[in-house]
């Protein structure tokens, strides 16, 4: 376990409006550090709808998902939140004058103040259906992100039907002698891909070669013998039952938005929202703000206009819970060369 | 009195909240009329800050007020709110189902919904602080935007330190043959200009040449024969009095917001702002909403990103108010083909 990270604050989400919290923080002169369970900034604006045009961003008549979130990059720089990408929050709990919080992947932090900034929840692989895989879990069924060496001499099957399940099976035909598998399946559930024309023709010369199996279907389970799978059953589009023998399965289904630990945080939820004071962003648990897609409150609409606001609100809050006594007063950036210092620019 | 204009809802206010107001209405498929004592859109932004630029706004890390108006008439353009620029609403009543409002210029709307994006006040021209010239105005004591024509044959004064004085006075001076006023005077409290030293350096030739008399100091008040104004008593900057003929006053000592009329339509107000439900931005007047700088609540803060949220909203509330029993559904601009069509763009 690494050594604690001390921050004012720390926002859990990189989207939109976790990067705008951080910015909002700054003009408050406070500095933060930021988690996310992807490796980049940008949330659901990136994995949703990267290459989308939105249209609702007031002063922005028409801006992409992944241009929102340079935008949004380059108006927080002169702060510089320090970011952490691949770790989703596992553990927060009341500690000295703030909190203790642990990632997954093993980062701690203690922090005066966490700002949830989750959206829909931490983006994780989303998991192959029948339950009884999820016990080979990084033993013998693995997700995006794996390391390839771990399939060598193995009997393979990838799991999925866009461009990243049909390059992870090609990854798999192409590995050199020791490295390579002993079999490739490429299983999906109907012989329609959602990937470029000329990848899905690679595919088929290596399945017309005899390099890769095409399976259409779904798994059904695992077929285990002293708890090791040798084989998984599978259903194909005519309801029939088959059993192929396999040793490991690379699951390349996407990501699936997940709630996650925060539910067990004992803070007010209503919907899988969590509930806040419309006034402060403060949930139940004081000093933990909530912001954006995550929250609700009377009105409460989830659109990326509202969550600017809220991150607006929140940092004045946390200012004046950081700073008690001190009158928390309104500047602007136009005239204040208070902010204009933070920011780094001489208002001209 | 002309035919009142019917529309859905007459929005209060053309600055950037105001036009936004417009847009997330327009996403409700609901069309508005906005009024504006300015004759053009922008409110503040581009009276106060037209040409400094502001940070703060989310996805624009550094913008000019005049750009973000134009970049908000952009986005609010497939929407076609019809603007009516130099109208100051004076009257506010509840009629048949909506509200009967007025402008003192002379336009009458029927409108289902009112919503008050008025800002700081309607922009009005500041007077001349001795209250005895209040009298005269429009007879004798005139503001921007009068026809020179007025000042034919008279003893004038302007009043006034900026670039908008200096060029009334000169243009006065200027004025041909039977146009020409007998005298003109230029007053300002100090030696001091706020113009371009070549504006100002023309104002002083034409004092040297004789064709300007230049006083500093400030007016007291006018004397008055059968109601007429014939001179103007002034003090200078050493505090001795002075007396001016003087038949016309040009009172050019810029804009100043003013809350005028709607403080007196019964709606709850606190310190100046319009008290308002912060899930909907009702304020207490049913069908009456308040956005931006103008409403307060608990946690207001007086920024423009707030009053998009705010806006945001009360478009949520007006269209529910509008649509009794039809559910609205919270749709996104990146997928939904009925914003799309609404928006006049494909999505893509």
């Amino acid at each position: 376990m690494s050594a604690p990270i001390a921050t004012d604050v720390l926002v859990i989400g990189a989207g939109p409006v976790g990067l705008f919290q951080a910015f909002q923080l700054g003009l408050q002169d406070i500095r933060c550090h930021i988690v996310d369970s992807l490796p980049h900034p940008g949330g659901q604006c990136t994995e949703l709808y990267g290459d989308k045009p939105i249209y609702d961003i007031p002063g922005l008549p028409r801006c992409t998902g992944k241009e929102l979130i340079e935008r949004l990059q380059t108006q927080v720089k002169p702060f510089a939140p320090v970011f952490h990408g691949g770790h989703s929050v596992s553990h927060l709990a009341p500690h000295a004058d703030g909190f203790a919080v642990a990632t997954a992947q093993g980062l701690n932090f203690q922090a005066r103040s966490v700002v949830m900034a989750a959206g829909v929840g931490a983006f994780e692989p989303r998991r192959l259906a029948p339950e009884a895989f999820k016990a080979l879990h990084g033993q013998q069924v693995f997700f995006a992100g794996q390391d390839p060496a771990v399939f060598a001499g193995l009997h393979c099957l990838v799991v999925g039907g866009d461009a990243s399940a049909i390059e992870a099976a090609l990854q798999l035909c192409d590995l050199p002698g020791p490295a390579a598998p002993t079999r490739v399946g490429l299983m999906h559930r109907r012989d329609v891909w959602d990937a470029e024309p000329a990848l899905v023709e690679r595919m088929r010369q290596c399945v017309a070669r005899g390099q890769m199996q095409l399976l259409i279907g779904q798994p059904l389970g695992p077929q285990l013998q002293d708890g090791r799978m040798h084989a998984v059953d599978w259903v194909n589009s005519a309801g029939e039952t088959h059993t192929l023998p396999c040793d490991a399965v690379w699951v390349q289904l996407g990501l699936s938005p997940q709630l996650g630990a925060l539910a067990q945080w004992g803070m007010d939820m209503q919907r899988k929202q969590l509930v806040v004071d419309s006034a402060t962003l403060a949930t139940s648990l004081p000093g933990v703000f909530a912001v954006g897609d995550i929250n609700t409150y009377p009105g409460k609409q989830k659109l990326i206009v509202c969550g600017f606001h809220e991150a607006t609100l929140a940092a004045f809050a946390i200012a004046a819970r950081m700073r008690p006594g001190e009158r928390t007063t309104l500047q602007y950036t136009t005239t204040s060369t208070h902010l204009h210092r933070l920011l780094g620019v001489d208002g001209r």
